[in-house]
């Protein structure tokens, strides 16, 4: 059993503690980037060895974070997990499963943390741990915000959130971005990298999957597809196909967006995203995949024809069902 | 000349008004509409008659906003105009004109505006003018945030600034944002409405766009070009048009993005848009056009292949210059 902390008592330990190794979460993302520096930052400030472990390379697009790197220099005696849920998320590189063992606190905003470290810290309302050290390194920490604290800090209050769109942005995330800022976070900047860039890899994906774009269901339904070849051929990433499956839900009047992507055995994954009240975890359900209320996923083998039938069945059965239960209304 | 004032000021001849006639500019966007029904509640909940006039429909998106329209019902007494630079922007429907000739007050943000109305608040910092209001309506009318009023000013705080993704957003547009939340903006619901939803003819637009995209000077600069043809034929909004225009700069690398629209004329209309150094308004200046360092446009007549190389031959030059000055740095 993990001991649930507040944050007063999160920033004692802390401040008790040296030679602080922080560890990061496999296939980095802006907040748990942004707060294992930014935390980094704030224990140096306090005259502490202090170092960030990952156990992949963060994304390019990061760069312009000037990450201090574990580099062997210390011995840990303190070892903080942020936005990490469980064991599995911190991968397998640069022997991190070693440290992950004998975590002193992990700093989290999933109401699903597993509780493998031996103290826990975890707010479920928060948009990012991000959100959490905007207000616990200054007020509990003791440390003042510095601009280059603020750059870590909005980064992944921004990125968790979307810039601000999802709904897991409150007021309180806005309160938060609003004292980066005063703090001197370049948010214009960050945003530009942020949100208005896009690789040329994106750009092909993004293409190929409009020429795809196919409606049914009186356009309640919008389809994109991309292939096992034009995966390649583009050289898009992961997470920016990730991105991409938004797209067909998007349009308007669309209740029901699917992405199909051709996996090297050749089978498709699909994602499933809704609108309102259409259920995306029954559509992906029913053909062995699962999820969310609004974002759902399942794959399928066979050819593509197959795969469209398979779930444009799974779709019109779930729409009728919406269909009869807004009559009841 | 217009008589400049405060908050306070401003606030106190709404309170001393009746009978109110609160403009929009034509075209009218999210924080023109949002801040003018924004204002009317508030004018109403002081037991005022107050209502809306504008010389355009509001577009489909911001339906959910329920607009208290003129009807006639009353004599306007006092005429407040919200988020109007100047004259030109009412538009001539709807007899706009003839109470432009006599309004008592502008609230404005724009740092240009002409100053038209016998009074005038502009606060060139704020992001938009619902920024302004969601202080301005509690501290200093007097009328506390409804949740309706909290959505119509979360409308043009949000639209105006991208989603809290271009630079005039600030502190105080997030401080803005959390107070408006707080007092019952639905914040995750109105996003997906304003940044998640693409028309049909959007969609094709950009389908089109992509198709035509083409590279320049080693990927420095990106193009993107609309046949009157394409435009007539997947119906797209100019709004949406204008929207497509920051696509070719958000290609990783990209210096210089362009986007060429053919004019009903046959001419065309290019958008230039930079990043960081290279200066938009001196490519577009060459040729004819205008505008900032960042965005800028110019029209030229002529054939595709004419028009591409006009501009094209600015680029190179401004990239030029560009590379002699980093040289020098
Ligand atoms: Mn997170
Ligand atoms: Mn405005």
């Amino acid at each position: 059993m993990t001991e649930s902390l507040d944050r007063q008592t999160a920033a004692a330990r802390l401040r008790a503690a040296d030679d602080i190794l922080i560890l990061s979460h496999k296939n980095p993302d802006g907040d748990t980037i942004g707060s294992a520096l930014g935390l980094c930052l704030a224990l140096r400030a306090l005259g502490k060895n202090a170092a960030v472990l990952c156990s992949d390379p963060i994304p390019k697009m990061y760069e312009y974070l000037d990450i201090n790197w574990y580099d062997g220099s210390f011995e840990p005696s303190f070892v903080v997990a942020v936005d990490v849920a469980s064991i599995q998320l911190f991968g397998e590189n640069n022997n991190v499963q070693e440290y992950v063992k004998r975590a002193n606190l992990c700093i989290d905003h999933h109401g699903s943390n597993s509780g493998y470290a031996y103290a826990t810290l975890v707010e479920p309302q928060a948009a990012a741990v991000c959100e959490i050290l905007t207000d616990l390194i200054p007020d509990n920490l003791g440390v003042p915000l510095t601009p280059a604290i603020a750059n870590c800090l909005y980064t992944g209050v921004a990125t968790d959130t979307g810039c601000f769109r999802f709904t897991s942005a409150t007021a309180k995330t806005h309160l938060a971005a609003a004292r980066l800022m005063e703090a001197g976070a370049e948010a214009g900047r960050l945003n530009e990298i942020l949100f208005e860039c896009r690789s040329h890899s994106r750009i092909e994906a993004e293409r190929e999957a409009l020429e795809s774009l196919e409606y049914y269901f009186d356009d309640r339904c919008a389809m994109i597809c991309l292939t096992r070849d034009q995966i390649v051929q583009t050289g898009v990433a992961n997470a920016e196909l990730e991105d991409l499956t938004s797209l067909p839900r998007s349009i308007e009047g669309v209740e029901v967006g699917l992405t199909l992507r051709q996996q090297p055995d050749g089978s498709f994954k699909i994602s499933v995203r809704t609108s309102r009240d259409v259920d995306a975890c029954a559509i992906a359900r029913r053909l062995g995949g699962g999820g969310h209320n609004r974002a759902a996923g399942c794959e399928i083998s066979g050819n593509l024809d197959n795969a469209k039938r398979a779930i444009l069945q799974e779709v019109q059965k779930e729409l009728a069902r919406c269909d009869e239960e807004r009559e009841l209304e």
